[in-house]
């Protein structure tokens, strides 16, 4: 786990270091934090500065900085990482200072920021600001509006943060591959007023997508359409976070969508609206009740609402496949066919076979299956009541009462009030149904 | 064609029925009405209660209900049916009471319901009331919030509508493949006061799509992308009722998505706007002027608008290949090579073979060529000027004078005024047209 | 280049010509302007009428018209065309007047025009004008409110323009393959009041995807998702002209969707709003702000910004795919093998061959790799600062100070002020980032 409390007590020695206006040395530059670990890292509480409401990004954590006069300055490293999609599947991508997607940056609106960005990728790369509106020679569009930042070299931006929202970082640099490899991250601007649209839990996510075979660990680059890998900050169910919420707290979810599709996110047990874009704040008056969000591509929606209904619900991506892991999409349905003998030889040949069920698949959710090297169920997951058959864009809100502000520990299984779960009739289940005839009327 | 008012005066009998709180015995279980139409069902008037315009589901119908006390009880049965997509092909799929999609559920805002769920498929199920606000307990999600409901088993659901508007019931439960089988339908709650955005005509559609090879029954529940049929409530054009409105109706049209991609649906001759959404009611400030609505997946859009414009007005997705039935989508364009002869031989190998047009598909359309078995000619239809050329997501909706109120019988072709119609020009058509060079300024 | 002014004055000799109420003869019908370049055309400032600001069509032009009494006269040629999607790369494509997509039509809330089709095709079709408010009769739907226009035919459309807004129009017969091969154009109704939503700079743009393989000519037109030519106004990046725009200027870019998929358009640097889409004017309590607007199927988003940053701003689709020119999409990633010395070889055996790159691909962008005749580099657009890397849905908003009014030449490249550009670091690179250990806190 990596401490921003180390990490700004001894930038605060760097404080005063010569800053050459527009032109910077190379031991001027500020360390760059880095981590190994996929657990959720506490939000970080603003110690000074605006007082604000941190986010705490799902499976992932908040980019330290330094202050530097009153400029706050960031590194960011882009470089090949290993990331752990969910015990049991790594897969080699790229992304920033040691885990794709890189960490969230977290500022204030009328920041000055300094971000470094170091290139340890074996090509050139930049970095976009996606969504904020900066001066034109900052905004990372390689060729355009810079050079591209060669192998091993560092590069400086400088801005001022004009307005609050949800925004992206992400190339603009080989843009294709380099999303794809997985490097981008969230970038949050606080509003100046802590007061304005304040919640109580704010919560980070941001989808890729990947096409990774069965048994390999490198994603197919230039895949457009069959993805097999649909994830939340990198990251599959049962490998993402829960989100722990106070009965009656104000939550946030931001979302942002860099794969190459929309995602529909459904929220159960509960209405909300889209508070923000990456454009900016939506008014009350243009919001909608919801109770799924179609986040577009190259875009992010913050979802707010009032955490009145307690227990433990389901978010997801409601398209089907996306809320499950590693499947072929072209294999023929063998409902009614009894191939269970047969798949042990068939995968002699085939290595990366995987059988449908001829009752279904949800039998095989709980069969044991041999599987491919380095490759996850695709329904995975147990609750309190047994197999979720879920894997991909899902995890669970837990609404619970009497959690603390700020702790984001699984509160664990929720327990029912008596008398409100759905429950089954005793007795043998009566004859089938009468067939009202068509001629009745 | 069932009947709800034989249904009502039988159920009556057993109000007073023993019921243990929480405790149900299989005795106590209403009668599951069910089925064998793909006709629309005339809407079911409110004969006791709050007043409200009820809905007609295209080629569909209203579940029916008994009162107990004051406890409004449906029974669902998740079973295998057979659903006719369109005259001349039937598919293999799962659904409820005897048809996919299942009934739709109609109820009142403040009604308490008590749904029973019979699982008769050969693997375990559940049902999740989509977008409904309720109960930790009863939101049917297996494995998080209950037991999955084994073969033979009945579960009961219990909660009050605490909120109008349009909704959904599908499996939370192997959801890929339940849903990619037909497993959904609609839940509409009618607001409490009859006034509120009430309308005259309020049609249901549920949005399903398959992958069933040509000549074959059953879909291919991990498809992914590549859909050969688009339907709404499991019917392809010219399969799909039309919607007869009367000229100056105030009209209503809620369609959900539980396809993998959206559905932006086009409707000709009128500006409409999204009213309600799977989340509730859409405020007047925030309603935009549409021809197309999109629908995302896992959502529902209902639309509103004036039927001010008489005459036969297209409704279709907007996706031109979801407006089309099977037809393979990697095939070579033929445009400029003549290939009907060479058909019968290619078939002879490739069974499914289809071949496309020398000039376009349209003379395709005209001709009768032999298709495989349960395979429907990929566009068909038609109107009183020829060929409609379309299939799938495509209906028409019929807007005439003096129809009466909950007619839903469809009125036939539209006559034109005099002098209404686009024309042809007399004579032979001039010379080709100057080609402006490209000098000439 | 084709003439306007030409055409109306020449045109107006026709003005009395006879017109027989509902019959016309073929001597009355108006020439049929045409043209053979891809340059954007001047937009058509209104000479007479009521005053406009008029658009401007990439890589376009608007379709010159004559007065016949009080009815404004247009005449559409639906014929074969020869598109150069960039230079490079030419399409054997279906249009309107010598182009596809057809020229913009342009007309003034309240007109009536009449617009003449004649079918130069060797199959049927009709036109469909997609959200305006007109008689059934004259909605275009082949076989459903019209016969279907037969090759050889001219056919005569008369309405009159209910409401001003952003159309398109297209045929509504065989509309899969038609759409497909590249018919279709846009439909400015403007404002009777020119103060209503003025704005200084209006673009048009409509997005059309084509499936074409290398080194081939004709679309695939029964692709559903594996388009490979994804376009502005059937042209692609380095193709697509830039937008010059005036500092301070309003400006608004109207953007259809005829492919089969949302595109998420992203502009860098400023902040919009939807001001309109296909069904009208959207108002302002309904507006969000947005730094991506994803354009659905069968739709037109307008959208409305204050070009208040100058520089050189991307404007592009953010699927990334959508923003590259053609390349396999299942291809293993050979990121870490050096292939280079085996490219040649392989594509003596498999001429479409185009292998990635071992360090990325961002190197090929670099490369003089040989190609498939009639097939352009996917990334490929050179900056001030490079290559773009980038190709398909993308361009560039050139937002500079003291352009005329009307002036939409190309102001070359932005000078950005002193220290205003990301700049690189001097010295050698530091050591590699500190790793926090896992177990510090």
């Amino acid at each position: 786990m990596m401490s921003r409390r180390g990490f700004v007590s001894s930038a605060a020695v760097l404080t005063g270091a010569a800053v050459v206006s527009g032109r910077i040395q190379a031991a001027g530059i500020p360390e760059a934090p880095t981590t190994r670990t996929t657990a959720m890292q506490p939000p970080v509480v603003p110690s000074s500065g605006p007082d604000y409401q941190p986010v705490a990004t799902l499976n992932g954590w908040t980019l330290p900085w330094r202050m530097n006069g009153d400029v706050k300055e960031f590194h960011l490293v882009a470089e090949p990482v290993v990331r752990e999609f969910a015990p049991g599947m790594k897969a080699n991508l790229w992304g920033y200072n040691g885990q794709a997607p890189g960490p969230t940056i977290e500022a204030v609106e009328g920041d000055k920021v300094r971000i470094f960005v170091t290139n340890k990728l074996p090509e050139h790369t930049t970095v976009h600001w996606h969504g904020l509106i900066l001066p034109n020679g900052m905004d990372g569009v390689g060729g355009l509006t810079q050079p591209h930042i060669k192998p091993g070299k560092t590069f400086v931006y400088e801005f001022e943060l004009k307005k609050s929202g949800s925004f992206m970082y992400h190339p603009h640099s080989d843009e294709m591959v380099q999303m794809a490899m997985g490097m981008m991250g969230m970038f949050v601007v606080h509003p100046r007023d802590p007061k304005f649209r304040r919640v109580d839990r704010d919560f980070v996510v941001i989808m890729s997508a990947y096409a990774i075979d069965p048994g390999t660990y490198l994603p197919k680059v230039s895949e457009m359409t069959d993805f097999n890998m649909w994830t939340w900050n990198s990251r599959v169910f049962p490998g993402i976070d829960p989100m722990p919420v106070r009965l009656g707290d104000r939550v946030r979810i931001r979302i942002g969508n860099l794969t190459m599709t929309n995602h529909p996110i459904h929220i159960h047990g509960h209405t909300f609206a889209v508070s923000c874009t990456d454009g900016g704040w939506v008014p009350e008056s243009a919001q909608w009740p919801e109770a799924t969000v179609d986040v577009p591509v190259g875009s992010i929606r913050a979802v707010d609402f009032l955490a009145d209904n307690p227990g433990d619900w389901a978010l997801h991506c409601h398209k089907t496949h996306h809320a499950m892991n590693a499947m072929g999409h072209n294999v023929r349905n063998m409902i009614g066919v009894n191939q269970r003998p047969l798949a042990g030889d068939v995968r002699r040949l085939v290595p990366d076979y995987m059988p449908m069920g001829s009752e279904g698949t949800a039998p095989m959710a709980q069969m044991q299956m041999p599987l491919p090297d380095n490759t996850l169920p695709m329904m995975t997951g147990f609750g309190p009541f047994g197999p979720l058959e879920m894997g991909g864009m899902f995890t669970v809100i837990k609404i619970r009462e009497g959690l603390a502000a700020n702790d984001y520990k699984d509160p664990g299984p929720y327990k029912h009030p008596s008398g409100t779960v759905a429950y089954e009739v005793e007795g043998p289940t009566p004859a089938p149904a009468k067939q009202s005839p068509k001629s009745k009327s």
